[in-house]
């Protein structure tokens, strides 16, 4: 795809990530809520709770990328450290946020589990708060890095309150799918002359194996929602060249 | 964690992940498997389908960590430029391996067809191939770079085939769990004392929310066995010290 997007980039930081324990489900949903605001999810990581990596990937990516937002490691224990290496990056101070430390104050707690649970108030100095619709700590803004949870319902709530306002993208991207029970070697040649008469659009084909049969799902993705009802026309007819009957993947 | 480990990096090529139409499970697989092989996950990255990325990504990686593992990007359509570009990446020709070849065109198929089926066959001049038990086009290793399918049944069929004749690990990672109905809050400075006691290991807490209550799962890595159930115990003796029930998390 040659057009000009605003892009982002997703730093994902967890050792259980990358242990295997847990299954990251963040980035499918950043992703889905960054193409309605227009930007692409251009690059993500994944990386473990070490100091210097963090530091290292944050510069790097906000640098790279028009955007970059970071998931886990700002919960109240000794691995999550997200928060103060962001200061780090940034060269700043970190400091107990008064508005996040009210939100944290409204539950009570016995004195150490307080103090605990206010290491979770600590954000770099300059950092504009993201707020977090279910109530608990919010998570922030440092220039162009957003900060937000790692447990998926939390960070999904986060998502949920960015807007055009914060994030200034481009056009939304669009998408439409269609399939066939045809294997992607069969239409590898008319599938590639498709994507070279049409270089704004991305055209990619998903093979699948069900006990039906096998196939192919072709989506195209692009921000001319004319244009991708024109392709998906051309790769109807296509599919039906082959002697297929074209279907509606279930998304 | 101090330890001196065997690293790995995952290489994760695919626009379908990065838009969120599909949710990645490879890279949960694959950890899990290295756990077994001594190898230690420490970093992945999700990247589009364009070559400059993958050749820039792939050097880096390749250098950086012990063994680097993509999935994505070998079927036999436009988008699939891994091979292609991993040749790039090590400055060789991309050939069509006989071993290969033989495979596919035990399937027979309309020449022009079988053109684009071949494509699956071209390997970067040197490669050594990775079996694939599903009966596909098989993978295939440069140096410390082991490419492998996307689809997951496919590259899970392949990351069966790797083994300690081909992937030199250290120590197994084993892990314990524990979980209790107490809030990370609570348990965080006992928790963090007990990192500081066993630095070879690692010690994560994951909190929980479920329709009974919340809680947290607290999680240990190491490679010795019987220091992760003194750990382990210690864990067990912190919980009921706070007044909870330890409790086996699922998993």
């Amino acid at each position: 795809m040659t057009q000009q997007t605003v892009n982002g980039c997703m730093i994902i930081i967890g050792n259980e990530i990358l242990s295997g324990r847990t299954q990251d489900t963040n980035l499918a949903h950043l992703s889905r809520v960054l193409n309605e605001l227009g930007v692409r999810m251009a690059e993500a990581r994944v990386i473990p709770d070490i100091e210097s990596v963090i530091v290292t990937t944050l510069n790097e990516c906000r640098k790279k990328f028009d955007y970059v937002f970071t998931s886990g490691g700002i919960g109240p224990t000794h691995d999550d450290i997200t928060a103060a290496c962001i200061a780090r990056a940034f060269n700043v101070e970190l400091i107990y946020h008064p508005d996040i430390v009210e939100v944290i104050k409204r539950r009570q707690a016995p004195p150490e589990v307080m103090e605990s649970r206010l290491l979770m108030a600590r954000v770099p100095a300059g950092a504009r708060l993201i707020d977090n619709p279910t109530g608990g700590p919010q998570g922030f803004q440092m220039e162009n890095v957003f900060v937000m949870a790692g447990v998926p319902a939390v960070m999904q709530a986060m998502a949920s309150t960015l807007d055009q306002d914060r994030i200034k993208g481009g056009l939304p991207v669009r998408s439409r799918s269609i399939g066939a029970f045809l294997g992607e070697s069969t239409v590898a040649t008319a599938l590639s002359a498709i994507q070279d008469q049409h270089p704004d659009v991305d055209v990619g084909s998903y093979p699948f194996y069900r006990p039906e049969g096998y196939g192919t799902n072709l989506v195209i993705r692009g921000t001319d929602e004319a244009e991708l009802e024109r392709i998906k026309e051309k790769l109807r007819l296509m599919i039906t060249s082959f002697g297929a009957e074209p279907f509606e993947p279930d998304r």
